[in-house]
């Protein structure tokens, strides 16, 4: 099958719908939410502010943020059903991963609250349905990785932060409040980023109508996909990998020559430093250690001999590099980072679902057929 | 939020990639799966002989057939942890619905089976991972189904055909060779249809690399929104609202007049009768009784009433209009009537993972930020 393009593959740069909701600027480094800066929104302003803006159209005022607060993290407790079936989810997943269970989990949550098709219900009720659950994909997902590990699953409190609460399920502790924060910094940096695969999933979905958890359990399978959300902890493995700084050199020359991929270097969006990535170096070098200047020096390496060798790209460290490096350093395993990662996505992708909802018009694109020409006539089997 | 459109609402005829699977072709009533006429293979061939085609290229000689149908038979039994899930299951989709029970069972179910990124596979073992998961359909939804009736489920027989196996689960008994027949016509004639939403769905989610359970289940989402996949029993409901020949004049002219929409009739792409539709009337008509005699009259009686009040729009009854007729007369509850069309779809969603994952590039599209200007500053919460 040879196939030639009237149009980019992946649809890359092809503009398929509009949105209120952000945008990023991948020649200026520069990505926001609705009006606000993604980055700044990080450093100034806690996750549920940054949820109110993403599904409410706006950032809250003190009393706005006190009630919101308060109604998400009274949505953090399990259903029974779904609490019983847990166990089982988490035996099934254990060889598809973490979000494999997530996907079923968060399948069996939306069942078991009845969910209604986006058409067929009124707006405030869909975004009851997407606040219900996100509120529990931490609730879910630090559930499945403790009864994978062979722990009882903690159950949520209501009077952490969602970044807080998160840490607690996950350990059972009362989290470090330096940890908690760059967390939530690095949730917050990560609900959104413009119409990546898992979002225009989301979106494909609402537009069929369908109810809110089917959107995000098809968004969630997207964001398993390797060329999607799989690699945060792979980047991290590069650096296992190389070692010691005395190695960098011959490792990256050697991996460079032989055209691999490095692991945590490179966007398909970004021409210059990845913004998020930036943020996160920050943070990490305000915990320091030997991983960060570690990996602040693999960093400054890998560019020159990038620019060395390949003069004509420009390659700079991605979200994964540094988001490795600060989930790490917080004490979260690494089987838990694109979890992590999906506990902030649900948000932009609940804020995507509920704007796709305002439009009633199925997406259905169209393909070119290309193989043999039809019709043929069809022989009765013999 | 006002939105100015330089590309078509939902991508209508935006030709988004290319398939060797088939096609739709609306002005001319026809569609074909690879090189042969869809109706043509109803009428001809299995449902696996015409899986065999979708997934592997060609039809199958007698021997290769033999073989495949061995081969999927052999897969309709479920993993035991799968099996114990599902009375969970049920309980929890009483009021989401069947598809919403589908959606769980089988993420479950590829998570149990371990199914891993399609990139990270060869396609002998995508290809499995699709016989097993088509083949697990019929069971997972006769078995949720009859759970929540309070019957036990039925397990399923190697020695029946799919179609013949599917009725068997879904009612203990050995099915009778005319439904048998006229539900596997059915079911070979909605395997594919085109870029459709669910299609397109699983070929964005295979686009990310995902594991073969990630992208059906979206696709099964998408199929749970009623402007795809949810509407076979209402076409059937209005012909009970109708209730009797003497009363569809009346019945017909005021929804009409109204601007309403009169279920079974009208397609987005076909711009003359549908071509199931055609052959669904056909094997309603072989069957006969007073169903069908009001259905025909009530599709005789509103064509001529639109041509009359809509000259300019030409509607005929589409897919689901006959298509509640022949699973009401073949003895399918109404709630399986959307579950059924999966069950079929499933190969076709299949065929389209099979052939997106022999393309590396994840599908990103992009949209345009029309929302308030930015980037405005970041107030801090005082």
């Amino acid at each position: 099958m040879s196939l030639t393009s009237e149009f980019p593959r992946g649809l890359a740069g092809v503009v398929v719908t509009h949105t209120a909701l952000g945008d990023v600027r991948g020649r200026e480094g520069f990505y926001h939410y609705r009006q606000y800066s993604a980055v700044e929104l990080a450093e100034r302003r806690t996750f549920e502010d940054v949820w109110h803006l993403m599904v409410l159209g706006e950032l809250p005022d003190a009393a706005a943020l006190r009630e919101f607060t308060a109604r998400t993290a009274a949505l953090r407790a399990l259903p029974e059903e779904v609490r019983a079936a847990l166990p089982a989810i988490a035996r099934a997943s254990a060889l598809s991963g973490p979000l494999a269970g997530l996907r079923s989990a968060l399948s069996l949550f939306g069942a078991a609250k009845g969910f209604r098709p986006v058409y067929d219900i009124r707006p405030e009720q869909r975004l009851a349905d997407t606040l219900a659950a996100s509120a529990v994909v931490p609730t879910l997902l630090t559930a499945l990785h403790r009864l994978g590990q062979g722990l009882e699953p903690v159950e949520p409190r209501a009077d952490l932060s969602y970044a807080a609460n998160y840490l607690y399920m996950l350990t059972g502790s009362e989290p470090d409040p330096a940890h908690t924060r760059a967390v939530e910094r690095y949730l917050i940096s990560t609900i959104d980023h413009g119409f990546n695969a898992s979002t225009f999933t989301a979106r494909v979905i609402t537009s069929t109508g369908a109810d809110v958890a089917a959107c995000l359990v098809g968004a969630v399978g997207a964001l398993s996909g390797p060329l999607h959300g799989g690699a945060p902890s792979r980047a991290l493995d590069t650096l296992d990998a190389i070692g010691t700084p005395d190695r960098i050199d011959a490792w990256i020359r050697e991996r460079v020559l032989a055209g691999d991929r490095i692991m945590g270097f490179g966007h398909p969006v970004y021409r210059t430093e990845d913004p998020r990535s930036r943020m996160l170096r920050g943070i990490a070098q305000e915990f320091g250690g030997p991983l960060v200047e570690f990996a602040v020096e693999v960093e400054r390496e890998v560019e020159a001999i990038l620019a060395e060798l390949k003069p004509h790209r420009e390659l700079h460290t991605n979200v994964e590099f540094y988001a490795g490096v600060v989930m790490e350093l917080c004490g979260l395993p690494r089987d838990m980072f694109t979890p992590t990662f999906a506990a902030a996505r649900v948000v932009g992708w609940s804020a995507n679902i509920l704007e796709q909802s305002q439009d009633s018009k199925i997406i259905r694109p169209a393909a070119r057929y290309v193989g043999v020409e039809a019709p043929q006539f069809v022989p009765e089997l013999g």
